[in-house]
Order: structure tokens, then sequence, then C-alpha cells
């Protein structure tokens, strides 16, 4: 199996990791796959740390890129992709099996890249993580032990991306809307909201979160971003000025 | 996933482990994907027991038998297969990838038991070892980093093995929006947009074509209409009001 272009276009995410032996065994299984774009959001500094000098760590290890924030780990991709073992919480995102959903990634990784995340070993991912996220995915676990160890689902994930990698392209006749574009429509369009003044008796956090997931939904392409990102502009514009000239 | 009968005819073989973080890294793969018998030879003393005494180490763990020879330990299967990352070594087996074998053992299952072999984390299966097994099994990893990590192994060969195993599928129902809500935001977004003055040098007519067919592109589910009509209910009335106290 030679390292596909598709494959580089792969970010695996790992999100506030803790233990060092963890973030090596995901490196290591991206390796044996392919899959040489390792990113991390927040990880307890000593397991990177650790984890980066350990004895035969990869030049993937080194090479891993550290970001402060999941949007701007997510920032050039074109699709989100969370990974949860969809225990006691309600989700309110669409929930795809591996096998349906690496089909789709694999697709849309023939002309874009896509992110696929991993929560921390204790609880996963949070539901703020989740609003960065089209749609989730879940490893198809027994229901009285669902939840797999990290580094075993990233090489189980990745197992299952590479399976089928023969497959015939489908194309992509729209231009998939970047990360970073999703995230601006998503921030324009709350200030709108707080600015006309409906945020009162709701949590700031918890629409925010609400309207992200909500743009994720829409699936929108680049042109429809744009055409968004013009019409809030110009709106939000309005609203302040309104207000400023009122208050 | 229940515990199925198939699945209760699988043995997990391994062989000399040395690491008791992966023997427990193997055995939790087993519960997650519903295979309970886990078999050892020969471990190293030290971690079998280490592995053991873990906490959480699961019943599985407890249960687990132990054996002084490959022999012995294979002996109640009429399937024998040996994992391999098969590299420089010479084999005298046939060899099968992963998918491919899987699809055997699973049929094997069907009527009687089979063992299916891991070998140590340095040296994976001897020639001995290999002696006693019908056919051997590799993991399509990549040419230039073949061997896996021995718990990452199991896993990835555990879920190819309860794959197909006719998992019900995870019902993704969302109700789709009316359109007669649809057209509603279509006008509230294009009030919004003429309000807000940017209407003066386009065609207002095309205008409204252009964010209906926008709106229908997203395909919102009635929730998510419901939540833009409260939104730019509130945006498009407070436009207004401003409008009407500044003009």
């Amino acid at each position: 199996m030679p390292a596909l272009a598709e494959f580089d276009r792969l970010r695996i995410v790992l999100i506030a990791t803790r233990n060092p032996l963890n973030i090596g065994a995901a490196a290591r299984a991206m390796s044996n796959f392919g899959f040489l774009h390792l990113r991390v959001v927040n990880p307890y500094q000593v397991a990177f740390r650790e984890a980066r000098s350990a004895v035969g760590a990869s030049l993937l290890l080194a090479r891993a890129e550290e970001f402060k924030s999941v949007a701007d780990a997510v920032a050039d991709c074109t699709l989100v992709v969370g990974t949860t073992a969809a225990g006691r919480r309600e989700l309110r995102h669409p929930l795809r099996r591996l096998q349906d959903g690496a089909s789709l990634i694999r697709k849309r990784l023939a002309s874009s890249n896509v992110a696929l995340l991993f929560g921390s070993e204790k609880v996963g991912l949070s539901n703020a993580d989740f609003s960065h996220c089209d749609w989730l995915m879940r490893i198809p676990t027994r229901e009285e032990h669902r939840s797999m160890n990290l580094g075993q689902a990233v090489a189980v994930c990745l197992y299952e991306l590479a399976r089928s990698s023969g497959l015939a392209r489908v194309p992509l006749d729209r231009k998939p809307a970047a990360s970073a574009d999703l995230e601006r429509i998503a921030n324009m369009l709350l200030d709108a909201v707080r600015t006309s003044g409906s945020l009162q008796t709701r949590s700031a956090a918890g629409t925010q979160e609400k309207i992200r997931r909500l743009i994720r939904r829409h699936k929108m392409s680049a042109a429809d971003a744009k055409f968004w990102l013009g019409m809030l502009h110009q709106i939000v514009w309005k609203l302040h000025s309104a207000k400023d000239s009122t208050s």
C-alpha cells in the first residue's frame, strides 16, 4: 500500500490527551496505515513532551502540530468528524457506524482535507468539541463495553479507512466550505443574535454551540459560505451601527 | 451487539507476551468486540500477574487460561491461524490478508473452535509457533512500517471479525422542514438584507431567488427551521426598530 495522496489529506486530531503512551500508540498506528499528519489540541504538556522524546518516537510525532483550540486545528478541513463511544449522552449530531462513515471520509479525501477527532481517555470529546463536527462516528463495539482504548480506537478507524482505499472516486461537483469560513459564519450569526437582544435568558455558550452545529448541518459549499458571509457582514454592521446611534 | 455463539468459539492466544499493558489491552479489545476467551502461552510471569491485578482488570482477564505449550492451547480448535507482519522471513504457509482471512474464520466459527495466535512484541510468532497453524494472516500495513503494536493488532483483527456480523444500523431520523417554513426563512433573510441596506445595486428579485436556492440547499430539518425562524425574527425586528428610530 503506497502512501496515497488521499491519505495525505487526513488530519488526526487528539484533544486533551493525558497519557503519552496513547499519543505514541496513535502515532504508531498512523504510521502503520500511512496517515502521517498528527495534530494535538491542549494535550497535557508532560504527556506530549514525553511522547515526543520516547525511544523510537517517529518523525511523524516530531512533526505533530500543536493547537490551542479545536477551531484552529480543523480550520483547513472541509469535513470534521468526531469519534464517540455514544454512551449515555444524548447526541445532537448524526451518528454513523465506522464502516459507513469511513466511506464518506474517503470520498471527501479525494478532493480536500478531513479532520478526524479523538477525545481524552477519560471523557472523550466534549459537547463543545462536537459542535465543530459535521457528524459523529462510532466503532461498533459491544453494548456492555463500548468505550475503547484511545490507541486501539485510532488503529481500528485507520484500518477501516485504509482497507478499501482502492475504491473508485466519486467526483464532488461542489467545492465544500472550509471550517474557518463556517466558524466565521457561526460567530457573525451569534453576534447578530446577541446584538438584537435575544440572548439575555439563554446561555451564550450553549447558543454558540447550537449555532455552530446548525451551520455544520447545512453542508455549505465554498460559494454558499461566501454568500452567507456577505449577507451577515452587512446585517451585523447595520445592527451595530443602529445600536451605537440609539444607545 | 449480543455476545454471539460464533464469537464464543474464538480463542485469542497470546504467546510469550512481555508487557502487562499489552495483555490488558488485548483483553480490553476482546471485551469491546465480544470475544471473551483469552489464552496465554508462556507469558512472562510478572507480566501476566500484573495484567491480572491491574485496576479495572476484567473478569475476562481473571478467567484467562494459561498453557505451557501452543499445542495445548490450540488442542480444542479445528482451525489455527497465526498473525504476522510478514517481514523479511520466508514463509512456508499460505498468507491471507485480514479481510479474506476473517471471512474464512467466521465461516469456521459457525461450527467449531478457532484459535487466533499473536506472538511476542519483539519477534512475533516463531517458526515453531507457525508450525501449529493452518495458515497465516496479515493486517495490510504500510511496507515501510509493517509491524503493529500488539494491543492494536488484536483490536484491528477483532474489529474485522466482528464487522460484518449483522449489526443493526444507527437510525438517522430527522424530520425535514416544511417548504412553508423554508419560504418564511428566505423571506425574512431577504428582509434583513434589504433593511441593512445592501440591496441597492442588486436586483431584489434575483437576490430573492438566490437566497431561496441557498436555503433549499441546506436541507434543513423541521427543528433547524424553527431555530432559524427564532433568530431571524429577532434580527429583523431589531433592524426595523432601529430603522424607524433613526429615520
